[in-house]
């Protein structure tokens, strides 16, 4: 990827500071997403290492993983799983607990989402600590996918998500770092 | 569109009996979403009426809309709105009181998210009464877009909503209706 790409993209990202509390920069995608050129070559970017591969899926964790995978399989020509917070689809699900800042959560997927030996790649708009992006491939991986690789717009590297990825054995893919948490 | 089409597509929705209460009929669009073929012709049924006009936006509403809404952006080489349940967005918003089935819900979406005159498409999964969706155009025009249309996959023509956004002067575009509620 070129460095003017990165720039480009990064700066089509706004910062909201004190957001959702004081101290945290907030990084809003929403800016990068109103911009057709930005949103376009942001998909273009994501997918461009896997462009060749056969890949069946692409699985987005809801929500805003949602308008980067829907866009992201619409490119590949493949389908789209949603990963959503408990309760929310409406079939047989699998279930997963994962650890947020404080406390538990519950994420799921329908059980016949897919295949035994389907290849999907994971979609989702950032990474920081990688909590909900490990369990999004625990959840794959129980009902038999082989997780291909994660694709995000933004990682926040001092929170060790994408190594985390990596220690799974999940190639990952990000376009923009941001400092700090 | 040919009744292929849509037969085609109909049949690629799955039917949830009883879900979330008893009585009523689930229409599931994950199975649609998840097949790679009646994915890509939703997408394309969806905007072949708007395909010549020039667009700037798709505004999906949260979180099915994302999906398709995503999706659709990147076939027509638009930006992406996104419209959230309230205490969701990070910026200055614009807010939006509707009626659901059973009190009130409020709907948001950034303030700076449409410059006046940009020429928008509503894109959401579903039409059933269209509170939703009337409230979304409100939302919109209080900020100057021009709403050139509201796209869904599923209508359900016995609640009227296709009419009541029709009554608005929005054009709409449905694919499958299904009897009933």
């Amino acid at each position: 990827m070129q460095g003017s790409v990165v720039i480009d993209l990064k700066n089509a990202i706004r910062t909201i500071p004190d957001y959702p509390k004081p101290g945290v920069q907030f990084r809003d995608i929403t800016t990068l997403l109103g911009d057709a050129r930005t949103f376009r070559r942001a998909v273009d970017e994501l997918v461009q290492p896997w462009a060749g591969l056969k890949i069946d899926k692409i699985a987005g964790i809801e929500a805003r993983g949602f308008i980067i995978g829907g866009a992201v399989a619409h490119q590949l020509s493949t389908g789209f799983i949603p990963i959503r917070k408990k309760g929310k689809l409406p079939h047989q699900t699998v279930r997963v607990t994962y650890s947020l800042e404080y406390g538990l959560d519950e994420m799921e997927m329908h059980s016949d989402a897919v295949l035994a030996g389907e290849r999907v790649i994971l979609v989702d708009d950032l990474i920081a600590t990688g909590g909900t992006a490990t369990a999004a491939v625990k959840l794959l991986r129980s009902i038999g996918a082989e997780v291909l690789a994660a694709c995000f717009i933004v990682d926040l590297p001092a929170l060790g998500g994408v190594q985390r990825l990596r220690d799974m054995g999940v190639p990952v893919r990000t376009l923009v770092g941001f400092e700090g948490h």
